[in-house]
């Protein structure tokens, strides 16, 4: 069995979906996107049609706004490169969802143990900023960051995208 | 025909300003200071003030909100050291004049692949932190992240700067 | 005498704490933990109470939201270890007792330039958002910022982490 597990961090319009892109299509095989934006809005769906348009022909998209790790059990695997974007949007989804998000997220390292073939995740980097006045922000930005530590503990690569520039805070470029 | 382009990213106070002067003042011949800032009131007129205090003398300053392009086309050259401070508030100052920015923003590329002499482009990063409620800042985020992919794929270096210590995301130091 | 002095930076839920206790309880010796957090709420009480679990035995716990260059003077030593957690907590501490923050940064910068041991400060980054509405917010940014570029530059170590991976911005892992 061979995994590979990516996480790619960055802060908004970092390039950091562009980079992880890169990641899956540098290999051979069939290609899988996993969305999780939920389309509220024209904003939103604008977003989406860009990013499609961006990633180019090639990719089977799977839009799945709440059981990430159900998509990922069905559609990786070996020889299969699989780009999930965002973590960051289902997390969020999970909340307004009302969803134990710790259950959810042990529910996706669950998942991410058991997958074989190329894994790349996308997330945001939120913590940044000053601390939110919101409590639901400030509960946001802890289950971003423990997920993020979770996944980067069992990753094989963890790159932080800045201004399109991936710096690599754990393992090697593939 | 040698130009030496360098993007210099970093938060509010990470000392990205005198990092970015320190490039500059390290080769010798004329150095312009080119202000992006608009002084609105007593809290960034003191900035203005500091800023200019800590830099010294030996600088020509230049204060130019919206024609940045133009700006650098005047002052660069072969042999001179143009330190811009920052695209973010001049990012600001376009929203603010309704100006289109990516037109905007796709003529300070223009201006960049055509000027000679080391330049030295200042910006905040403000994308790291919890998604901002108002449409605006958002919007700003994105012309932020975008001008940073763009310069950071044509300069010959990008830092980040962070507690006053520059991170390498591309090239070396000079 | 021998100082080996650390500042840690990195968001929420960032892993720094973890990453800085690890720098302490490394070496042998007395491990003094020096806590700047005032609890108002039970938010922060469960907080405070995760983190003395996560911590595990063998630590003195000083809590001491104001008087920090006091507590580093009291308590640092040679062949001791002290974890100050963080000093973002101590900044807005100090701005709500309405105290003169340059001044008491300088104190703590003196009180470090004396202290022996070793010495690890964590510290949240929060200028990577964007602008904040509030002039207080941005207020503390600006200390912060400030307060960190001057750490760093004594410092002999200076780690960013972000989902628990260290990335050093000066020197070397100990």
């Amino acid at each position: 069995m061979s995994t590979d597990i990516t996480l790619v961090l960055g802060g908004a319009r970092s390039g950091k979906s562009r980079y992880a892109e890169g990641l899956v299509t540098a290999s051979p095989g069939p290609r899988v996107y996993i969305a999780t934006a939920q389309v509220w809005d024209s904003e939103m769906a604008d977003r989406v049609a860009r990013h499609k348009e961006d990633r180019g022909p090639g990719w089977t998209t799977v839009e799945e706004p709440l059981d990430l790790p159900g998509a990922l059990r069905r559609h990786a695997g070996a020889g299969t490169g699989v780009l999930v974007d965002c973590l960051t949007l289902w997390l969020s989804n999970l909340m307004m969802a009302d969803a134990d998000v710790p259950v959810r997220s042990a529910e996706l390292l669950a998942a991410l143990a058991g997958v074989e073939g190329r894994v790349v995740l996308v997330s945001n980097e939120v913590g940044l900023g000053i601390v939110p006045d919101n409590a639901l922000a400030r509960r946001f930005r802890d289950h971003a960051g423990r997920l993020h530590q979770d996944i980067a503990a069992v990753a094989q690569r963890v790159a932080f995208v800045a201004a399109g520039l991936p710096l690599l805070l754990k393992g090697e470029t593939p």
